[in-house]
């Protein structure tokens, strides 16, 4: 296995993925033949794996007039699927190649051909005409790894959620302090393989100033401050249950600070207020790292104004230090 | 009954809030006598009631060298609680005198004596200490008028709470169709006495993604649509439910836009990111507006470091609007 092979999905094809691709593999080539510090063959030792159609990619780098280095990356066609040419809408066959492209890469790593994957964005609503039951990368992910942690990193902020995609009383429900201590347990060990350290995680409350005592909610006493205090005996680095209107603030700006959140918008919130559409995402606590750019496919743009690839360049740097 | 009075209380005389008022008014009265523009007796016809020890405003002022104009205020003593003199700490004297300062200032705009108090800071725990069951500003007010409303002001954002010191689950509960419209109702006639509008309400979702059509939750549908569609007929200008994550940043540097949370967090975790400390809270739907700064008594910095009054002269502000 190559530790330093990232694998790259072009996303859904009727949507901004095969350009912010194409856009970024030759930023990331041009940047490394001037500086040489950035992520490339030479610069890091990564190569790059696409996982896709290469005439879209072709015809989508002809359009910008743009073309990436050749020495790169190497292409991975899969699967009988075909995208439909159509583009600025959600499409069955869009959705069904975009989840084959996906599944091949995920595949891919789990064999350890590569050892991350970097995701460019899928449309929700061309899986469901595909008749996919995943809502999107993160279930399918989540299907094959349980414990699977979704984080989010910017320059000014850093989260990990808890939980994500649950309606908010479940979410709370799954607030226990054996949860919690898996997720501590998850959330050092992932970080460990991405990221030098060392971190600290700030927890969030569940509720007002984080219970006030007992004042304002039972959970910080009887779950949150119990899997703290046993977590940090284990030597894992966590602190808090801190004020949620508070602890955003005092994570800012200081990326070894990793503030936890409980549920999806108590961090999504925050993060996307300083991190709109810059920020990365990345799943941890799997046998490989997989990383997508913070926004979705804007089909409203598709073809139309350019697509900023600067979340797709921050999401191959993250994935390169894997 | 004059709209135009303004009482001020000074907080606990343990803590920055004799400061804020020194440095606020003569603030207020100095840029009156050069732009008038500003709040004072000759620019907006306001005038200052104030509620405290007229002893400690004039030793504060005497400290910080400033002489606020004596034609823009009139002292009002009241009780027999004396400060104690300490500062710096949280105190059982200045509880109750601060306390006693409040109170009165809530009876003279009960008595429409004044039209709207400005609040400086009280410490919570100086209130427990002196025996007192009110939590603080908020929840006495709240014990007068139950369906009080607090919302938060700042030049990026300007959020109004659904429900404030509950905790989380108690907060999900009270998400009814019937509590949303009559908040809806009390908003709109508490934001049309303050400000001149036009306003436009955006609720956020209660789950993630606004429920994503039943999906994550099954609040969206049953309770907040209904009462936003239902307000609407009647012509309340509310939208949403929106994706939590997605709402305050469309709201962000539009001053027409009010973002309704549907609990303390929701609202406040970004609210004190874009305003922290700058934001004035504004308590509608009550006969009088009561504003505050969005701060506390900084014990820390008492008598040390100069306090920063511009979030005290913002609560003036929207008061000298009512």
């Amino acid at each position: 296995m190559s530790r330093r092979r990232i694998g790259i999905t072009l996303g859904d094809p009727g949507g901004i993925g095969p350009e912010i691709v194409v856009r970024a593999l030759s930023e990331t080539t041009r940047l490394s033949a001037t500086t040489r510090s950035s992520l490339t063959t030479e610069s890091t030792g990564a190569e790059f794996v696409i996982f896709g159609d290469s005439n879209v990619f072709r015809s989508e780098a002809d359009r910008l007039g743009i073309i990436p280095d050749p020495g790169a990356y190497v292409f991975r066609e899969s699967g009988p699927e075909s995208p439909s040419g159509r583009r600025g809408v959600p499409d069955k066959d869009n959705g069904a190649a975009s989840f084959r492209w996906f599944a091949d890469a995920v595949a891919a790593a789990r064999a350890k051909e590569i050892g991350a994957i970097v995701t460019a964005p899928i449309s929700k609503k061309s899986w469901e005409l595909a008749g996919l039951p995943w809502r999107g990368h993160t279930e399918y992910l989540a299907s094959l790894y349980p414990s699977a942690i979704m984080t989010f990193w910017s320059d000014p902020l850093t989260i990990a959620l808890f939980s994500h995609h649950l309606p908010l009383r479940e979410a709370l429900a799954d607030v226990t302090k054996a949860n919690l201590l898996r997720f501590f347990r998850t959330l050092r060990d992932g970080l460990d393989a991405v990221s030098p350290g060392p971190h600290e995680f700030l927890v969030a409350g569940l509720n007002p100033h984080a219970g006030e005592d007992g004042l304002l909610g039972r959970e910080e006493r009887e779950e949150i401050e119990p899997a703290i205090c046993e977590a940090r005996e284990s030597g894992i680095p966590v602190a808090g249950p801190f004020p949620p209107d508070i602890v955003f603030r005092a994570a800012l700006g200081r990326p070894e600070k990793v503030v936890v959140a409980l549920y999806h918008d108590q961090g999504l919130i925050p993060f996307k207020l300083v991190a709109f559409e810059t920020g990365v995402n990345a799943t941890l606590g799997m046998p490989f790292l997989r990383t997508s750019p913070d926004h979705g496919t804007a089909f409203d743009i598709v073809g139309k104004s350019p697509a900023d690839p600067r979340s797709m360049i921050a999401a191959l740097r993250l994935a390169g230090r894997s």
